[in-house]
């Protein structure tokens, strides 16, 4: 029996994209070779990296002057190399603290200038995102995360800056529209929307660069990576692959603003029966709720044996709630068929009529 | 047709290593999901995590005190890391300059501190390995490069050093007995004995950390590293599970010694026809010659087109020379059989008697 995969992530991919994966890996490119044992300088590999560049450009509409690169060690390691690559020797920057995944962002830019946390939603376990908070005009960049995996929140509207933005996407990438024009580096590792662990995507405005006055290390300065076209060195070959044809069946689909329409059919869905439901409760507030990972609680504690058995039995795998929240999380990445969560639904009606 | 690869990497991995990888895209574990949908935290595979440090601890006999961890960013990272973890502030460090690599991870560790360069064959085009050189008592680590694939030399005897000792084994760990107690840090890209691009093995005595004065950033601090089982963040899920698979293959066949002795008789197979057949010639010095990457020359430059459509008629692929070298190279890493050696060198005879 096939799995529903609710998993946070690494997460759900498309099917026929983990088909065509395990066929590489025994014969890519009909050369009788595996996609991993070839040299990623050879052309069929160089293909693969200009092709994955190119769809991320035409579905994010991604304008002129910016670069598209895919560089290793995920989000974390972005958390560093913006700013060593933004902020000005004893600069400033202003975050949002939305999350556990802001916070160690934060954590690392104080150790490179002054940081101030424009925006805090820790007091309340983070279940909503702060708004209409100020930007210093005089940071260097101002960093938000766009969706907090493990708590469930979504930014819905990006706030207007007198400085840099930058976006650490990394849980709503190409799951919906935005405008990447406002933004100066969106970072995002794949392992959500976009393929395996093991790369990170970076979208960054290229005249934004090289303006800190550091001496950056070479494999952290994103200019060493713009200039060789993510080949400085051995590139991770096979999450790019896997990246290449997650957003290629994305564009056979009909591109980002189709899979928005189908996330917010099964948000609504999922959260329809959340708030219908009287033994489930939301735990995010109810304007910031992030269409990727719905954060439930079950009521009544005295139904969570019978809960869990009815889902595992259905094939449901993924939702256990992160230990920060507790209860329950619904991941619904893009690969994720409505069909899947109208089975959660089901149980959760069944629940409640048992 | 297979073909035989003799890629200087990424490279031949084993097939059945590459049949295994194939069919966990698809199904893991008898689990119904892929392993590159799974969480990184579910038992299947911090199993995978387990097994691949338990393997590389027991087939290079790790002495207790050393840590072993799974990375991303590849050498060139680890270039960075090394002086970060290992150079007091206003330190000093020894290397050898024996390669393009070599080269590179001097410029990163001299923008820490004060470098001095003990051994350097950049004068002859790096066709040796310098040796006798003396390494000063006050630095705080000494750096070699054990391989060097794109000249094809190889380290045949580790110096003693009055300082730690670091070693880059990217392209020749697991291919020979090394007595790793020699060694402080080890570190090596999995893509040439390992498996495939996308993560880094490091093997590091525990007690040299932690001793710089230096506030390193957390990604770049082998303790964070260490102290979470590599999971710190979401690792390289599919190049972690393939290496595992590989050292797995690696131990089945009889492990380390087992591959030294073929690797040993692969190279005195090919560099015994290059040294006989008076058409070629190979470009290291023969006490320094490299048992995974054999560099060689056409001596007769009127038979390259009838040489090369000889070995592409026979199914061999990756044998071109790195441009800095000319000519061909032909890597012979663990997974290459000797049958496809030989394949080679009958071409060889047969150029010669055409």
């Amino acid at each position: 029996m096939k799995k529903h995969n609710f998993s946070a992530g690494p997460c759900i991919l498309p099917q026929e994209v983990l088909k065509q994966a395990s066929d590489a890996i025994l014969n890519f490119n009909n050369d009788n070779l595996s996609l991993i044992e070839i040299s990623h300088r050879s052309k069929p590999f160089v293909d693969v990296m200009d092709k994955a560049v190119e769809l991320v450009k035409e579905l994010l509409n991604v304008p002129k002057g910016y670069s598209v690169i895919f560089l290793q060690g995920g989000a974390s390691m972005e958390f560093l190399m913006v700013p060593l690559n933004l902020m000005k020797i004893n600069g400033k920057a202003a975050y949002t603290n939305t999350g556990a995944w802001a916070k160690k962002a934060i954590a690392e830019a104080k150790n490179l200038g002054d940081v101030t946390v424009v925006g805090d939603s820790s007091d309340t376990n983070y279940n909503y995102i702060p708004k209409g908070y100020e930007i210093p005009s005089d940071v260097d960049y101002f960093h938000c995360t766009s969706n907090n995996t493990i708590y469930g929140t979504q930014v819905k509207d990006f706030p207007n800056t007198p400085s840099l933005m930058v976006c650490d996407m990394s849980s709503d990438i190409f799951s919906r529209m935005v405008d990447i024009s406002k933004f100066d580096i969106i970072y995002a590792g794949a392992q959500k929307n976009m393929g395996p662990a093991g790369t990170t995507l970076v979208i960054v405005k290229d005249e934004v660069l090289g303006k800190t006055g550091r001496n950056i290390p070479t494999m952290l300065d994103y200019n060493t990576h713009i200039s060789k076209g993510s080949m400085f060195n051995t590139p991770p070959v096979f999450p790019i692959y896997v990246s290449m044809l997650t957003l290629q069946w994305l564009k056979d689909l009909g591109g980002v603003e189709v899979i928005e329409k189908v996330n917010q059919e099964k948000a609504n869905l999922l959260y329809g029966e959340i708030d219908r439901n009287p033994l489930f409760e939301g735990t995010a507030a109810k304007e910031d709720r992030s269409n990727m990972n719905v954060c439930f609680l079950l009521n009544d504690s005295s139904k969570e044996d019978a809960f869990n058995t009815l889902w595992n039995d259905a094939g449901i795998n993924g939702i256990k709630g992160h230990r920060s929240v507790g209860g329950y999380r619904a991941s619904m990445y893009n690969a994720m068929p409505i069909e899947s969560v109208q089975v959660l639904v089901d149980i959760m009606k069944k629940l409640e009529q048992n």
